[in-house]
């Protein structure tokens, strides 16, 4: 069992942000989500773009804004559980909290806090009649890691930056790799596009375009799959195959935590924000996308306020009847968990004798 | 009359940031500010120092973080009135808002925005009985245009970073400059104090310390002070001066904003977080360290949260009926008044043939 003091679901912006304010208030803080990288949206969907209504960034790429939290939260070493979904809410007798993820990995905390932004990413699945069968056993909907598909023939199906890159980069490892997409036409970045292009050229991709994978065969494991040409005339082809990843994009879903028993509002988390971002299970809290409440907007910049105002309440929940002084980290500095110390250089006093 | 959407009372981080969601609303500002540069008390008291809680940014000066709001903002072309107190907010029958500063400047809109941090900084002035009769006739309390003392003999008191900064500049530009600290140890940026020493020594500044200037002499302007020595034995000196500018630093006040009818708790003006942080006038709003509710945080992010959700309610306000459609910069980019605009490269879309 992980033991924290904060279990904050969501490891997107905001959810990384709140390791930072309840660091200044000496609470540790444990992340769990779905994707297996921190960022949320901004490291899987668009680390690439840039972000123009971030506070004091005149511009920004997604990707850089999750680098640059990860850095300001290190002194605070948070924990993560990533590639794992929040699955379960209990209560214990003592009052705290245990979150367990869809592999079992359970964690314990006296205060939870949602940080889940549109939810968790579901990768959208092609309709394929049994390829709920092979899950695990052969299809996976994300790569977390390249190792597995070594000297392995993979096909990879998409039409998007995701399918493209990964495609190129386990052309080097895998033993064959296939791309499967149903379009003549691929929307990504100029240069993957060439790339691709030169690494089918080069025999080391087989590329089907106008085609989709059709069906799944294998008996414990994926041996095979069938692609169909849209071209009738051409029939299928089947294509022996270790791995099948189908990387159509996530689409995002509440998931689990929309059966914890929390009031639910247009598929966000409802909060009262007067006073600290708290939903109606005390203790539970709603920050970032996830949650609504008369006037909400969805910006980055609101999750980050909300962080700091919930940590706030989070810190009196923990420490019953102990009475926080907020220092200005202009005024305090950051002294983190890993011993490390920033503060502003003291003035120098130093006389003149005239 | 200066006209615009939105009056903004205070150039600090919260005020320069409301410029850039109102523009994101298409929405003109313009700011008053009492001091003669934007940025409030992080230009004003602590450029140098390092802040360490703006999200994303693990580090960064108060100076910088200025600087890079201004660069944020530009190309919303705010309009500023600086040096100039707010002093009065009277209502029109057509239900927009006049304010008029302390030197007579006046400006309508239909929405008002306080975003006066810890009020107006007022300077400390030392207790010298006659010193008002001298206000704007030789005296002054901070330094607008150096070039006002061009050949002129200047005397400076304080002890801190202003009054050694502006003593080691003005050394170059004055006829002669006197500074008088009523200690021995200067308390500022070593190469400061070191700076100043060595012009001391040169006869460039003339250095009286454990002295204090006490009395101001002159008919229509300044024409000398009296420094008195700590030490009875030396007694008085009699310096020739055309200005004396004490440095002693700024006291934060409500000031006027206090008489203007607002909910005032505590030296802050209270809001109703729950939507839009508007106070008890509507059209007025307060956003950042001078306002109050229920869990509120004085914190720079807290204040950029704030001016988001006021711009949403101040757009209805303005727009009554319209509808406005929240882009994401991401999505939709930044398009500014002085034409400019930033966007994402859009996504290549290329054909593979295979």
């Amino acid at each position: 069992m992980i033991k924290t003091d904060i279990i904050i679901i969501g490891a997107g912006p905001t959810g990384l942000f709140t390791v930072f304010e309840a660091g200044l208030l000496k609470l540790k803080t444990h992340l769990i989500d779905a994707l297996p990288q921190p960022g949320g949206q901004c490291s899987e969907i668009y680390p690439k773009k840039p972000i123009y209504d971030i506070p004091a960034y005149p511009e920004i790429l997604a990707g850089d804004l999750v680098d640059r939290l990860m850095e300001q939260i290190k002194p605070f070493s948070p924990g993560f559980t990533l590639g794992e979904r929040a699955q379960n809410l209990e209560t214990l007798e003592d009052g705290t909290f245990v979150v367990t993820t869809n592999k079992g990995t359970a964690h314990n905390a006296p205060v939870v806090v949602i940080a889940g932004g549109l939810g968790s990413f579901e990768p959208r699945k092609p309709p394929i009649g049994n390829i709920d069968d092979f899950e695990d056993k052969g299809v996976a909907y994300m790569i977390k890691d390249p190792e597995v598909y070594r000297d392995k023939k993979v096909v990879i199906a998409g039409g998007g930056d995701s399918a493209l890159d990964w495609s190129i980069y386990l052309s080097d490892i895998a033993a064959e790799v296939s791309l499967v997409h149903r379009r003549n036409e691929f929307r990504g970045a100029l240069d993957s596009v060439e790339k691709a292009a030169a690494l089918a050229k080069a025999g080391k991709i087989k590329l089907f375009t106008e085609a989709e994978v059709k069906k799944l065969y294998g008996d414990e494991h994926l041996e095979a799959v069938v692609v169909e040409h849209n071209d009738k005339a051409r029939g299928e082809s089947y294509v022996e195959a270790d791995h099948f990843i189908p990387l159509f994009g996530l689409s995002p879903k509440l998931g689990p935590i929309g059966d914890w028993g929390l009031e639910i509002e247009k598929n966000a988390i409802k909060v009262n924000n007067s006073y600290d971002y708290q939903t109606n299970i005390p203790g539970v809290y709603a920050v970032g996308d996830v949650n609504t409440y008369p006037g909400k907007l969805k910006l980055i910049l609101s999750g980050f306020h909300e962080a700091a105002v919930m940590c706030q309440s989070a810190y009196q929940r923990i420490n019953p009847g102990k009475r926080f002084v907020m220092k200005y980290t202009t005024v305090g500095g950051v002294t983190g968990f890993d011993g490390s110390v920033k503060e502003a250089k003291k003035e120098v006093v130093q006389s003149i004798l005239a």
